[in-house]
């Protein structure tokens, strides 16, 4: 039987969110039912719930960056028991079997993964609605372990902004020697520098706002590359063996691309979208190669939440009241956030 | 003391290609004196014949797709003797001390390799003077053996077309039970399909031109993809792992990203210039990749040699005499040759 608990939604795109009556599951043999204390506030949230990349089904539930305690487990479930502390980050479920399902690369499922929120779930075909809900009901695999010796309420952007760059950072070998560079300082690249030199790398950060550097070095970072100064610039050519460009609207990486070494990447992780003509010559005069990535897949997750907890890393976080997300979302406009908001689900819904 | 030997210049942008006294400089103690047989004609010895890349020194003495015979060898020259059979490709030094140098990745020295015309000498700074001439002088470890059993005048092309293929293939790995696609059925695709095939892989072309088809299976080839066509373009949607992109003009990589599996690439090895705006939806939801790739380093290209000395493989070629190169390059730019010319130096110079 469904049952019913409190959240936020966006009802259509051009209104606020307001208080919703979420609909959960009854639990599957295979389901965990998720107390949620924390979700955070991705980009991502506020596109889908506008319907900025035109796929949004309203109501729209967002949230995908959650931690929670498990409240009950369906009768098959082993891996998890009440008041464990879980994550579930932007993925509920896929196929399974796909080659890339079995290969852990759950995030590229040849049939199509299922979001966490604006998607339909793969056996009952009803919407999935995401973490600005007082609960959520999810399969077991795809629910993470969160450790406990991190700061709760700053660990659910490790979920999605933590993920979409260790991923990468992973996929590309990153470690002791590594030179990395994170293009943006926001709720991904803060995460990608302390991700970055917690695995061993010497970090730069590009930016086009000096007023940074002091934040970015505290971060781990140990140079800022100001991207508009061209001596800046070119006193970093053929340096980097990887830059992670986290900036989520159009721009122009053919600056950045000579300060790639030979063979170096540069992988897009926030800009969905158009990239404007570029010249081919960074590319065959020095085999460097212009990448995506995509979250990540859950075993990978889990690897991040473990290194986190090894390493105690979480997210800088503002924390906020359920109440104030369409002020949140304003802000997040202006980039105005260090550097996630985290909504305060236990105590303010 | 520099003596000289006939060849063919362009000694502007704007005038045909005409019989020139190429100076060659005096065997120092690692250099190979070489008798040339046979040079290919690349298309990149038009462009810097017609200035069309603005680097160009006039006179421009072309051709670096060389085959001959050792003439005579320096005192220190040990691997090389009187009536060798060598080759020497697009590079003649680098500095030969780099990372990339030491890492047979003289292509890419951080210093700029020595091209094998239209460059400077590192040690005497005289202009360096390519193949469209009876005789040349490289230094040792810029030359080739070539393969006494293959058919020797087919054998330039491999020097550029082929070695611009071959490092692709082998950097991102390309064996059995791999998928390649090859865009674009010239000097380079043909050598593509060749060489991918004798790895193992399963090859595909993509063309515009379905009169193609029966040529690229004949090389190996085991199916052709119109790329205009979308159903066909359909049908090979997530396929490949590695696309080698031959065209040496600007266009539109789009079409063919949705048919690279997920960390499947794309590189270029034929285009120098702009490339149109681009999505990058492809790239971030399936991890793929743009890149490029330059020729090859010189051990590289030795083992390439080995490899078609092995598996009998050379380029399909158009025998020309010296004097009628300007034609030559008239018809190469309606891309009427099957699928390089090479001239007979020995014969018609």
């Amino acid at each position: 039987m469904t049952y019913i608990v409190k959240g936020f939604a966006a009802m259509s795109a051009d209104t606020p969110l307001v208080p919703f009556n979420v609909p959960r599951r009854a639990l599957r043999t295979d389901d965990v039912q998720i107390d949620i204390l924390y979700t955070g506030v991705c980009h991502s949230d506020l596109h889908m719930a506008r319907n900025d990349w035109g796929v949004s089904q309203f109501p729209v539930v967002p949230g995908h960056e959650i931690v929670g305690r498990v409240k009950a487990v369906g009768s098959a479930v082993t891996k998890f028991k009440v008041g464990d502390l879980v994550g579930v980050g932007c993925l509920v479920d896929s196929c399974r079997s796909c080659y890339h399902c079995q290969h852990d690369l759950e995030q590229y499922c040849e049939q199509g993964s299922t979001q966490t929120y604006g998607d339909v779930d793969r056996h009952d075909h009803t919407p999935t609605y995401g973490g600005y809900s007082k609960e959520i009901v999810v399969s077991d695999a795809f629910v993470l372990s969160v450790p406990e010796n991190l700061d709760t309420k700053a660990v659910p952007p490790v979920l999605c902004a933590g993920i979409t760059t260790w991923s990468p950072l992973r996929h590309w070998n990153v470690g002791k020697g590594s030179k990395v560079a994170v293009v943006g300082l926001g709720g991904l690249g803060h995460m990608a520098i302390k991700l970055a030199k917690a695995l061993g790398a010497e970090v730069t950060l590009f930016t086009r706002s000096p007023a940074k550097s002091q934040d970015a070095l505290r971060l781990g970072a140990s140079q800022i590359i100001v991207s508009t100064d061209e001596a800046q610039m070119k006193s970093v050519y053929n340096q980097f063996d990887l830059i992670i460009d986290t900036v989520p609207y159009s721009h122009d990486v053919s600056p950045y691309m000579p300060t790639l070494a030979i063979d170096g990447t540069l992988v897009f992780v926030g800009l969905i979208g158009k990239h404007p003509d570029f010249s081919t010559v960074p590319l065959v005069l020095g085999r460097r190669s212009i990448a995506g990535s995509a979250i990540g897949g859950i075993a990978e997750t889990q690897e991040l939440l473990d290194f986190c907890g090894k390493h105690n890393i979480v997210s800088d976080v503002e924390m906020i009241n359920m109440a104030d997300i369409n002020t949140a979302y304003e802000r997040m406009l202006k980039s105005d956030v260090k550097y996630r908001f985290v909504i305060d689900i236990a105590n303010t819904l």
